[in-house]
C-alpha cells in the first residue's frame, strides 16, 4: 500500500530546512497571537491534536497544550516511557496508530535522530518536531527568535553567543540555523569536550571572555553527567569557567540580555542572583513560547 | 447502606454476555459514526467520562479518549501504578471514590478476572470493559467484528483463524465469543503451552496449514517472558513454527485478510513486510476503533 | 525586576489562616454548587487552571479536575516525579514557568512545608493548596466540614474525634483549625509515636474509649513504614489499639458519624464492614469534594 504523504511543507520538522520568509511569517502571526486579548479563539474547533512524547518534557508539552487549546482544538496527551520506544519501528507503529484513530496533526518528541523526516514521508497528518535527540527543536529557537526580534527590533548587525553543551544541544543548532537565516552573527563558547565538531564551518569558537561581549548572552543547560571528565571535574569547575556568574554579567554591555531555555542548575550554569535579574529574559522566553506554538500548530492545520 | 444497580444493560462487561442483536446493534451505530463528516457531535455534552486505567494502556485509552471527546464528553484519565491496586479491594475503593466525584460513566481495565461484573454490580454507573486479564476485551473484538462485515458483508460461511498465545489473550476470547454469535467459524492455532484448555470445546485447534487457509487470519501479540520453555525456545523459533511469514502469507486464499489487535512484535509473530502489506487490515481496524467505541460510550450513556 | 502580589486573598494555604466568614462564605457556595442541577456551568470560560501535582495524589486531582471542568476552565495537569523536583527551588522555576505560559490559577501539591507561602508571594495567579507535607490539605477540611454541617446543621457543641497518625497529618491540622474556627471542640487519639507535640496546646490527647464517645470519629491513614516501632509492631498491633473495629464501633453514639479521608487501609485503621455502613460518611465525604472545589476554584479566579 503506497501512500502519499499529504502534509508537505506543513510540517515543522527543523529550522534548517525552514525558509526565511517562513521563519518571519511565524514571528508574524505569534506577534499577533500575543497582542490578542481573547484567551479562546477557536479556529481550530474540531480538529485533534495529539501531543506524542517519546520523551519526556513536562514544560514544552504544557506550553503546547496551553497554546492548543487557546485555538480550540481538542487535545490528546501521549507520554511513553522511553524504554518501550526506544527503537524506530515502534515509534512508526505507534504514531501511525494515533494517526488511524483520527488525529489532525501531532506535536514529536523523540531520542532518534534522523527519524522525524522518515515518520513525516510515511505519516499523513503534518508533524511538529518538540525536539529529536540533539538534532532540532525548532519551536524553542522560533521563540528564542521571537524574544530577540521583540527587544532589539531586527537581527542585522546583532551577535548572539550560545554558551555550554553545543554538543548535545539541539536548542544550539536550532538556534543556530534560524539566527543566520535571519542575519545575526552566531557564536559558540564550550570546554573542547562540549564542543560539536560538525558545526565548527557554520559558527567559531570564542572565549568566555568574547562571548560576553555579546548582545545576547544565551546559556545551555549542562549535564554533567554526559560528558567524560576533561578538566571540568565537578558543577564548581563548570561555574568558574563557564558559567554566567554575577561577575561575569557585570561585563555584559548594558543593552545585552540573558537567554536561557530552561530549566535552570541555578548555581552551575548561571548564578541565582541573574536569573530574574533586568537583563534576564528568561522567563519572558518562555511566555513567547505559547504564541509561537499557536502559530506553528495553526500553520500545520491551516 | 444498600445500593442498587441502576446502570443495569448500559454496561459492556464482554461479548459472552451480550446478545446477537446488541452486538448487530453497536455495529450499525459504529457504521454511522464512521460515516458521520464533523468530527464533534456533542451528544454527550456535560456528561463526564472516566478511563480508568489500572493497566497501562496508551493505544486503548487514547481511541476511548478519542470517541468520547468526538461525542463532547468530558474526559477524565486515570492511570494507575499497577503496584498500588493490584488487590481488588482498592481497585473497588477507587471505582467508588471516582463514582462519587460525580461522573457518568467508566472506562475500566485492570488485571483481576472477574472483578468487573462485581464492581457492575456495586457500581451505580455504566462501566465499559476495555480489557480485564486475559478475560475479556470486547471493544476490541467490536472493531474486529466491524472489520470483517465491512470486508465481507456478512459473518455467514467465514472461517476466522485465530494464531498464537490463546491462552493469555483476552482478544481471542472476546472474538470467540463475538464471531460465534455472528455465525463465522472459529479455529485456534498455538503451541501446546499457549493453548487454552478451557476453550476447546468451543473452537478446535489446527495446524498452521490448515489456519492459513482461513478468510481471515488473526495474529495475536506473543509475549515470550510468559511462557515456560517448550520446544519454542526463541522469538527466531516461533516465527520459524507460528509467524505470518511473507512465505506463508503466499499460502493464503486470494480475498483472505490478516488482522492484529497491536502492538505488534515485528519480525516475530508476523513478518515486517506484512503489517502494511494490501491483505493487511491492521491500521484499519484501528481506524474502526473510534467509530466503535463511540458507539459503545453512547449506549452506555443513553 | 519586582514582582507585585496581585492574587492577594484569592489564594487558598490553609485554614490556619482563613477567617470563619471566608470557610463559612465557601461552605455556603458548595452548597449552591451541590444543589444545582446543570453538570456544566462557564463561569470560568477561557480560563486556565493548572493542577501541578509534585506529589502523586489521583483522588485530590481527579476531584479537582472534575470541579474546574464543571465550571467550564481549561485544565492543564501535571505531575511531576518527587525525585526530579525534590529541592524548592526547582519546584519555584516549574511554578513560574507554567505561569508565564498564561495559567489564570494553580492548584499545588507538594512535599516541602512553608514553601508555598512562599510562592504566593512571588507567583502573580492564585494558588491553592492540594495538600503540602504534614502542614495543610484545606480543601480536604473544608469537605470535611461540609459534610459534618450537613448532617449536624451546626457546628457548636459538636466534639470530632481525630484517631490516627496525627504526626504526619495534614487533614488533621486543617481539621483543627478549621473545626476550632468553627467552634467545635477537637480531640486526638494517637499512639505517642504518632503525636505531634506542636499541637498539644490546640488540643488534647484522649484514649480509643473516650474518641468513640464523640459526635465524629475521624479515622486517618495510618502508614505504619513510616513509624519506628514503639508498642505497635504491626498491622495487626494497630487495628487492636488504635483502629475502628466493628465492636467498638458499636459504642459509638446514635448520632455520631464515621469519616476517612481516604484512601483507606480497610482492615487496620477501619474494618472492611464499616466503611460503607449507615455511619459512615466516606464516600459521601469524597463527593463533597467537588462542589468545595467548584467554590474554591472559582474563589480564587472571581
Amino acid at each position: 500500500m503506497t501512500r502519499t504523504n499529504v502534509a508537505g511543507d506543513r510540517h515543522l520538522l527543523g529550522l534548517k530546512s525552514l525558509g526565511k520568509e517562513e521563519i518571519v511569517s511565524i514571528l508574524d502571526r505569534a506577534a499577533y497571537w500575543e497582542s490578542h486579548t481573547h484567551k479562546l479563539s477557536p479556529v481550530l474547533e474540531g480538529k485533534f491534536v495529539a501531543n506524542m512524547f517519546f520523551e519526556n518534557s513536562t514544560r514544552t508539552r504544557f506550553s503546547f497544550e496551553v497554546a492548543e487549546k487557546r485555538l480550540g482544538a481538542q487535545v490528546l496527551n501521549f507520554a511513553a516511557a522511553a524504554s518501550s520506544v526506544e527503537k524506530g519501528e515502534s515509534i512508526y507503529d505507534t504514531v501511525r496508530t494515533l494517526e488511524s484513530m483520527g488525529i489532525d496533526a501531532g506535536v514529536i518528541r523523540m531520542k532518534p535522530i534522523g527519524l522525524l523526516a522518515e515518520l513525516a514521508e510515511k505519516i499523513k497528518v503534518p508533524l511538529i518536531n518538540a525536539g529529536d535527540g540533539n538534532n532540532e527543536h525548532p519551536t524553542q529557537a522560533l521563540l528564542d527568535l521571537y524574544t530577540i526580534r521583540k527587544t532589539f527590533g531586527e537581527f542585522k548587525g546583532l551577535t548572539v553567543a550560545i554558551i555550554g553543551d553545543i554538543m548535545h544541544s539541539r536548542v544550539a543548532r536550532s538556534n543556530l540555523w534560524g539566527l543566520q537565516k535571519m542575519g545575526a552573527t552566531v557564536k559558540f563558547c564550550a570546554p573542547d569536550n562540549m564542543q560539536a565538531p560538525e558545526l565548527s564551518e557554520f559558527a567559531g569558537y570564542v572565549t568566555m571572555e568574547e562571548a560576553l561581549q555579546a548582545d545576547v548572552v544565551m546559556m545551555l543547560r549542562v549535564q554533567l553527567e554526559r560528558h567524560d571528565k576533561g578538566f571540568i571535574r565537578s558543577a564548581e569547575d563548570y561555574r568558574a569557567h563557564y558559567g554566567l556568574t554575577v561577575e561575569r554579567a557585570g561585563m555584559m554591555k548594558p543593552h545585552a540580555i540573558i537567554m536561557h531555555p530552561a530549566p535552570i542548575n541555578r548555581g552551575v550554569e548561571i548564578d541565582d542572583e541573574l536569573v530574574e535579574c533586568d537583563k534576564s529574559k528568561i522567563f519572558t522566553q518562555m511566555s513567547h513560547g505559547v504564541p509561537i506554538r499557536m502559530a506553528v500548530v495553526e500553520r500545520a492545520l491551516s
